[in-house]
Formats: C-alpha cells, structure tokens, sequence
C-alpha cells in the first residue's frame, strides 16, 4: 500500500510530516510518497537522521506550496505544482492509495472534488472527524465543508458516517442521530425535520433528535449536522478542553500539597488526556470523494500524522468507499424516491 | 420592586422556586409574588416552615400549569389561567416589575411576544443565557429563540447583548464577536457575511468573526450566533462539563492515595466547579421584549432561582429596557438604513 502525503501543509510542516511518515512505514507495512520541495525534504530527512528503508520512502517533487492564506477555489487552480495538487492528482491516477494532507482545508476539499471527484450518486462529501468521546469516539458529519444543506444531504451523512466507522473503528450497527434544539420528533428546522424522513427510512441505526448535551456522552456513534453547526461543535469541543486542562494545571501548580496530590493522580489525569486528544484520532476523512482523503488537524504533529496514516490504511483495507457506493446507490432507489425529493 | 415568579415551572417545582423565592425576599430588598395553585403554593409555604415576612411576601392563584410536554403556540392560548399566562400579564399589567418562569421555554417565548410584546424597533426578542467563561461569563444571542436569522437581527443581537452585559454584569464597551467557521472578513455563510457588514457600522465593540475554540478563553463578551447553533453551544458546554466532572471523580476516587490528592486541591476543584456552574448565574433573559422576562433553567434548584431573582433586580434597576429601546431606533435610522436593508 501506499500512503500519499503533502509534506508542505500543516503548521509543523515539513518536519512533523516527515517525521511522522517515516515511521509509519517502518510500523505499518506501507510506501510513503512525500510530496513537496524535493530538497526540502531531502534535507529534512538527513537532518532528523531518519533510519528508514529507501525502498519504503519516495520523493515526489512539487515546487509551489498553497498556504492557509490562499483563497481555496483559486489557489487550487493557479497553483498546479503545488504539493496538494500534486498529490491528489496522483491518487486519481492510481499512484497512491490515499492521500494526506494538513494544509488548507478548503483548498483540499475545492481540489479533491476538482481531481478526484465525487463517488457516482453522492451529491456533497463531507468533512467527518473523530470526536473524543467519554466511552470512545464518534464521527461528526458534516465538520465545515457544507453550510448550506438539504434533507437528502443528511440522508446521506448518516450512510456515509455509518459506512465509516463500522469498517475503520468497527462499531457494529452504529447509532445515528440528528442534532437537534429538541429531542422530539417535531422540533428544529424544516431542514431537521425533513431530515428526519428520510433518516427513519435509511438503511442506518436512526436513534432519532439528539441535543449537543448527548454528544460527549458516546450514546451517539454518528453525529449528523451542517458543516456550521459541526465546525462549532468541534472548534468548541477543543477550546473547552483546552480551558479544562488551563484550570485544571492551576489547581495542581498552587502549593507542595497540590504538587503532591498530582502525582497520585498522574496516571488517571494522563489516561484521561489522552482520552480526550485528537491527536490520536487521525484526520478528518472527506467521506463522498471517490477516493481516499485525509484531512490531518492543521496543527498535526508526529504523532497525529502517524495516526492519520494508520487510519488512511484501515480505510483502504476495509473497503468504505466500495461500502458507500452501494449503500447509496440503494437508497437513491428506496428512499429518496419514495419520498419524491 | 415587585418580582413575579411561576410557582409551578420547572423540574423541581414548587418546592424550589419557592425556597428561593423566600430567601430571595429577606436578602435583596424584593416583593415575591408566587403565581400558581394557591392551595400548593401555601402548603409548600408551611412545610417548608420558612420563617418571611407576609408583607413581602405574596400568592396569585393561577389554576392550571403548561408542561413541557404542552405545545407553546398551543398551550398560552389554550390555557388562560395557566401560572404562566398569568404571571405575564400581571407583568403587562405592571402589577410586577419582572417575571420569571423555569417552566416550558417554547411557551414562555410565544407567551412573552404575545401577551407582554416587544420593544419598538426589535424585530425578534432573543433567549440570552449568561454562560461560564474562563474569565468570568458571557452572553449568549440568541440560544434558541430564533432558527432562522437575517442580519438586521444579528445587528439588533449584538446591540441588546452589550446593553444587558453592560448594564447587569458591569462591563464597559464589552467585546461582541460573531460567530463564524473562520476568522477572516469574508469567511461564512451569507448570514454571516451580511451580518458582519452590519455590526461593522453599529454602535458596538466589534471583534469580527470568533471561532467557537475562543468562547470558552473569556475574551468575548457577546457572542452572537442564531438560535440553533446558540442552543449547540449553550448545551454541548453543559455536556461537556457534565462529562469533565464525571471522568475527575473517577480519577480521585481510585484508590486510598488518590482519595487523599482530592483533600489536597479540595478547594481549587471547589472553586472551578462553581466557576463553570450555570446554576451561579441567573437565567437566560428574554432580551427584546418590552418588560423583564428571565428563563431559569428547566433544572434550577432554590440556588439557580435565587440568583435569577438578584439577577432580574439588576435588570429593572438599570435600565437594560430603557437602553435597549433607544439604541436600537437609533440604529434603525443610522446603520439599517444606510444599508438598504
């Protein structure tokens, strides 16, 4: 298997990246393809003195790079040589398995539709991260890459969603709710509650209305909103535990006492953090493009890299963009049709 | 001052409004008037054996109670001698200088509109809870008043959120921050985006776009967003709480030594805990409406309902009403206007 990976996106770009690439391929059993300023990374190879196996690690040269202030539609266009292009190209053309980036989001989303394209009957993919949960994690649908939605777009974030984290986390028959105001069937919008319709129908584990207050719980495997709506969830998601662990490390940092009490409490604080990280998660898959893509957190680490890779594997291996395919080509059948959208 | 409150709403109804009505009267220098069912609200009175004054203290019997089962539209229609109903024409009437209910919020916001009404010039009153911030609190507008938002709203959002915190919490030329899936000018929806242009030129402190990561830091005092996603945040960071405090007991509750580490940041805890208590802050004021009109939490206890009161007396004495109704027509000449909306 090879993993394609944008060695010049991500605020810790080129060297996490790099770091993080490298020894994915000695524990993982895949190719890694950098792609970037070819000298750069060769550069930082030697310089961090990577042992790796040159038979595991390529170097694909790109010479422009697109940054978090480009504009997205036209950076995607006018910068052809950038890594991302580069990248995403050589994964429509079959010379990776999937494809990894920490760059900007809505240049990877404008250029994977533009170069990969959508899988056949999906109409808007989605940007679905892992959340942190308190009994595992669950997968967010839509997390920013569409704020303007419609009932059959829900419909098919619930089969996407399901698709993928019963084959990369393997959640049996997960639990699929709508966020909601109201955990009634009648609350919310016209969009929600015609979302509602088709959801009950689909071939997906509906549990019905959920409120945000349900979501770090983990009773909910998938969690189904509009890129606004998720974006906040997830941004606020992080800034909450940041102001937890801010508190928190005041409370133990005020005296010897304090100081001692942490450090019978190390490990359930430590065990708990790590619980929380989304550095363990991996990247956001863009579920919907005919093709695998990753989306790793912008300010993605070794670590998170790493993560990112394990799971594109997972991915590829288990066949969730087969799985979505059939999935919605049926229910383009019985559902949406039965309900004259 | 007189204060109205419904004796029969909320979840832990009549015993708790009414134990935090009686402490209320003794310390703030306030009539309580209990609405509701005269004989339930006595005998709560006298199996609570609360030592009040009977000049302070006062009963208008109301026959009937709206659940939250009760559909709003329906339910301040159909029952007249409902608690609710009649507490809010009591405040109408001005036979009280406000009226707080824990009961159905739905009801309580039609109710509102059609029997107290709102300010001239306020095109949609907003539910505005207080919520805990690292540095304090903030507001809220709107958390679940209004789905479906034009600009001219999120102007008038911006504009009566600063006058409330202003007003009741003390803070001068307090900090209004949209809220968006990205920083920049140009980032959003075109709600968004029109809604930026809009506080741009009003009478307010203006930071532009805020991404939900920064709600939790205190940095923004008014927080504008659309009753949907306002309901995401209010309730995903009650959820997220809920779920902290959880996995911390679990940590200091494992064994001897971690039992003994609690002693030691027994009061640091103690003090984050009530810092992030929504219970410590009053309810969500119904901003717009032509009179005060506070939403207490569905689960407030003697505490929650006793802070509502402290926090209603702080409405009326200031003005908020008063401010609200002058900035707002002279927005509506200057700013709407100018903008052809």
């Amino acid at each position: 298997m090879r993993i394609i990976l944008d060695a010049m996106g991500g605020d810790h770009a080129p060297s996490e990246i790099i770091k993080g690439g490298v020894k994915a391929a000695q524990d993982f059993d895949v190719d890694i393809i950098f792609v970037g300023k070819k000298e750069v990374i060769r550069q930082e190879l030697e310089r961090q003195q990577s042992k790796y196996s040159p038979s595991r690690i390529h170097i694909q040269n790109a010479d422009e790079v697109i940054t978090n202030d480009d504009v997205p539609t036209k950076a995607v266009k006018a910068k052809k040589d950038s890594s991302m292009v580069f990248g995403l190209k050589m994964l429509k053309e079959k010379k990776g398995d999937a494809f990894i980036s920490a760059g900007n989001t809505g240049a990877l989303l404008t250029g994977a539709l533009l170069f990969v394209g959508r899988i056949s009957g999906v109409d808007r993919p989605a940007l679905t991260p892992m959340i942190p949960t308190d009994k595992g994690c669950a997968v967010l649908v839509d997390a920013g890459a569409n704020t303007n939605c419609k009932p059959e777009h829900f419909l098919q974030f619930g089969i996407m969603g399901s698709a993928y984290i019963k084959n990369v986390i393997g959640i049996e028959n997960p639990r699929v709710g709508l966020v909601n105001i109201g955990t009634e069937e009648g609350k919310g919008t016209g969009l929600t509650k015609g979302s509602y319709a088709l959801l009950e129908k689909a071939p997906v584990n509906f549990i019905g209305n959920i409120e945000a207050r349900e979501i770090p719980s983990g009773d909910i495997d998938v969690i189904v909103c509009d890129g606004f709506v998720g974006n906040v969830i997830l941004k606020l998601m992080e800034g909450m535990g940041l102001a937890f662990y801010k508190n928190i490390k005041e409370i133990f940092t005020k005296n010897p006492l304090t100081y001692l009490a942490a450090l019978f409490v190390k490990s359930g604080l430590k065990m708990f953090k790590s619980k929380m990280d989304y550095m363990e998660y991996g990247g956001a898959p863009l579920l919907g493009i005919d093709g695998v893509v990753i989306k790793a957190h912008g300010s993605s680490n070794e670590r998170a890299i790493y993560s990112a890779i394990r799971q594109a594997k997972k991915f590829v291996e288990t066949g969730v963009i087969d799985d979505i395919r059939e999935y919605i080509s049926r229910t383009g059948e019985d559902i949406i049709e039965s309900n004259e959208i």
